[in-house]
Formats: structure tokens, C-alpha cells, sequence
């Protein structure tokens, strides 16, 4: 059986200028690896409601997981939501609950929503509210879309309240050893492991640290012991190496 | 007349895994924003075959340039060559220029290349080479798709070599506002400008700094007298909303 999957679309003008560095989906991938779902796509689109539409169809379909970041504010640029709705053919309205959520949160600070907050009390038809302790302004889920905040702080409660609702699946383990020579020194040997360990996955990641070009190999892997054995043999490698130099 | 599309196509299960935080579709969309190339998309996909085809063809259709970034090295992992290959329909052998550009880089360092190392010397027929100083791996562009490295320093080396050879656009300048406001303040005011200056693109980001709950507005357009009035009007309203507290 394998694991469920999951996509990210991020949607975000400042992220494509340029002008904001991505946060949310790093912290996504860290997140799901922890709970055995394979995030398999991060896509990045413009604040533009037919791409948004045609790109969340297309993702929603193919994985088991869709997570929006972005476009769930009080602003003329948050579109998310309409745009969820439009996707799956629903709906979309103030509604009670997410509305209450609002006020509740305003009332602290001794205010009342304007006509432009209660558009984050907008919700698709049949979706379920992510309430989550940074913010007022719930995210919701509907089908199998997750819809979230950009502002980090609030993408990760609402994920953090999102996460136990899924269904896991089997964490994928990893270890990493480090070779002091270029990967073109050890990429027969690699190639070698990787045939004899179908099991298991490797990634070969090259870096240069000071006058040092060394590469990383990750191995990847649900069975400790596979892994364990992968790494000795890494590492017996990397000996024989250094006893050649 | 619109600016040149473009798009990234970042190859790797390490981002997607959370083991890397990715860099390079960061620098590219500050790099194309300075030369008035608008990046459309950024997609993250993992190191498959049949996915990496897909995804190329998809987008190689639909913007003026397409960027892929990963995969290039000589070890098992590095399936980018290939799978662009088959996404074109091209050949793809070692070819003598760019075995000859490999074994310069390895001749300094007293070695000759290996099998695998060869491998990197792999160019899809009818491409051109991405020569640069910092690797003596080429990339190569092929049609509108042009194939880079993914660590960050040969990736910069390699988009220092092609942005020269691309069509630019009309730069898109931005400036920013700050309002130490809620974004719930501002935005009716806020959508009016919107509707007042329908050249100019308006983007706003809620931030919270320490206190302080603010709000930052981008205001984009290829106009500068267009943008210095928008600058006004936005500097305008602050003002009024401090006398008001």
C-alpha cells in the first residue's frame, strides 16, 4: 500500500515578482514526511482566478491532499476562496459560524468587523472551518482541499489543526552520510547500492564547503533496518576511499 | 503589447521531502522582474521521468520561457537531460564540445572524467550549451526550455549566462507603503485606488512587528509617474488615518 499524496498551490503575486521569499510550502513538506504523506507537487500561480481554478481542478484531482497558502484576507487581491467555491461548482456566502469566529476575535481588540473583514466570514458551501488560535479569520477545508493563510504564523496553526484529520500513512525514514569527494567519485559505486536496494530511495547532493567539494547521499526508506544497512555500506565506501587518498 | 512569460520548473524530491529549502525560483523571479520578464509559475515536481515530460510539455507550451532547475549531475538521480530529450521527441548522446568543456574543468584539477561524469557531457540534439565559470558542466536551452544546474552558485552562473540571450520585457517597477493598520483599515480605501488605477497592480501583505499589527501595500506598474501618484495617494491616506487615532 502506498502512502497518500499531496500537492501545495501557493497563491501569490509577491512570491513570482520576487519580492517575498516562499515559507509555507518548506514548512509543508517537513510536516507531511513527518506523517507519511508524499507531498509531490508544489506549483506557484498569480493571484488570477482562472489559473487558480484550472491549477486547483487539476491538483485536487491527482493527489489524495490539496493545501492553498495565500488569498484568504480582506483585500481586493484575496480571491482564494471564490475561487475554491467556483472549483467545485458551490456556493459561497457569509456564513454564521465563521462570522461569529471574526467578531469574537475583533471584540478583543475592541472593534467590530467592517464590510471588508466579513468577506474572510466567506465560506464555500459544505466546507468545514479551520479554527486555529492565531487568527480570526478561519481557513476551511472542503472535499479534499485544505484552505489556509499566506502569513506563516497562521499557515502553520491552521495546519497544525488540519494534520490529525488526515489519514497518515507510513513515514518515510532518512539518513544522510557525508562524503568529502565530488559525486563523480562515487556515482558507479552509488549506482551499485541503488540496484541492490530497490527498497529504498538515494539522492545524491553535491556541495562545496570552503576549499571542499563533497557530496551528501540521502537515503530514503520506511524500514530502519534497510536503512541501517544502506548506511553501513555508505559508510564502508567512504572508508575505502579515504584509505585510498 | 504584454511582457514575455516564463515559468520554473524546479526537479527534486529533496525539496519536496523538506530536506532543502529551495533557492532558485527565488532568484529567478527577481532576476526576470528586473529585465521585464513576468514569471507566471513555479512548479516543484520530484525526480520521475514521466512527470518531469509532463510537466515540461505543459509548460514550455504555455509561457514564452520555461527554466528547469535540478537533476544535471552524473549520478543515478540526475534525469533531467533525458526527460527533456523525450519531452522535445530529440537524440541525446555525449557531444564533443561539451565533453570537451568537462574535461578542461577536470584536467585543472589533474583527473580525467569518468563514465559517469561523462554523462554530464549528455545534450539533447539541435540544444546549445550554457557555458559558465563556475562549473564545467554545461547546461543547455533547447527550444524556449533552458536547463540548469541546481546548486545555487552554478545555477546564478548559468542565468548570468542566458538572461542576455532572452527577449526582455518592459520592467515592472514596485514600490511599497507602509501603514501600521490592520489590512481590515484600509481596505475599502484601498479597493477604490484599485478601481481609480486600473494600469497599476496592488498587492497587500499584513505583517505583525512585535505590537504592531501594519500592512504593507505594493503598488506595481511599468509607469513611474503612475506609480509616484498611487505612492501619494497611498502616503495620503496614512496620514489621514494617523490624525484620526
Amino acid at each position: 500500500m502506498s502512502n497518500p499524496t499531496a500537492a501545495i498551490l501557493v497563491i501569490g503575486d509577491e512570491i513570482l515578482s520576487g519580492r517575498t521569499r516562499e515559507a509555507n510550502a518548506y514548512h509543508l513538506a517537513g510536516e507531511l514526511t513527518r506523517v507519511g504523506i508524499d507531498l509531490s507537487e508544489i506549483r506557484v500561480v498569480p493571484d488570477d482566478h482562472d489559473v487558480i481554478v484550472e491549477a486547483l481542478n487539476a491538483l485536487r484531482e491527482r493527489y489524495t491532499y490539496v493545501f492553498t497558502s495565500g488569498g484568504i484576507g480582506p483585500t481586493h487581491d484575496d480571491i482564494t476562496a471564490d475561487a475554491v467555491a467556483a472549483a467545485l461548482g458551490v456556493g459561497i456566502d457569509v456564513r454564521a459560524d465563521a462570522r461569529a469566529l471574526l467578531e469574537e476575535a475583533l471584540a478583543a481588540r475592541g472593534a467590530t468587523p467592517t464590510a471588508d473583514q466579513l468577506r474572510m466570514a466567506r465560506i464555500p458551501d459544505g466546507a468545514s472551518l479551520i479554527v486555529n488560535g492565531v487568527s480570526g479569520a478561519p481557513g476551511f477545508s472542503i472535499g479534499n482541499v485544505h484552505v489556509m493563510a499566506g502569513v506563516p504564523s497562521i499557515f502553520v496553526a491552521m495546519l497544525d489543526a488540519v494534520l490529525p484529520t488526515l489519514t497518515a500513512g507510513v513515514p518515510v525514514l532518512s539518513r544522510e552520510v557525508r562524503f568529502e569527494v565530488g559525486e563523480g567519485r562515487i556515482a558507479s559505486q552509488l549506482r551499485q547500492l541503488v540496484a541492490d536496494m530497490p527498497q529504498l530511495t538515494f539522492g545524491s547532493y553535491p556541495f562545496r564547503d570552503g576549499e571542499v567539494r563533497g557530496t551528501n547521499v540521502v537515503v530514503r526508506g520506511t524500514m530502519p533496518a534497510l536503512l541501517a544497512d544502506a548506511v553501513a555500506r555508505l559508510e564502508s565506501l567512504r572508508t575505502s576511499l579515504a584509505n585510498r587518498t
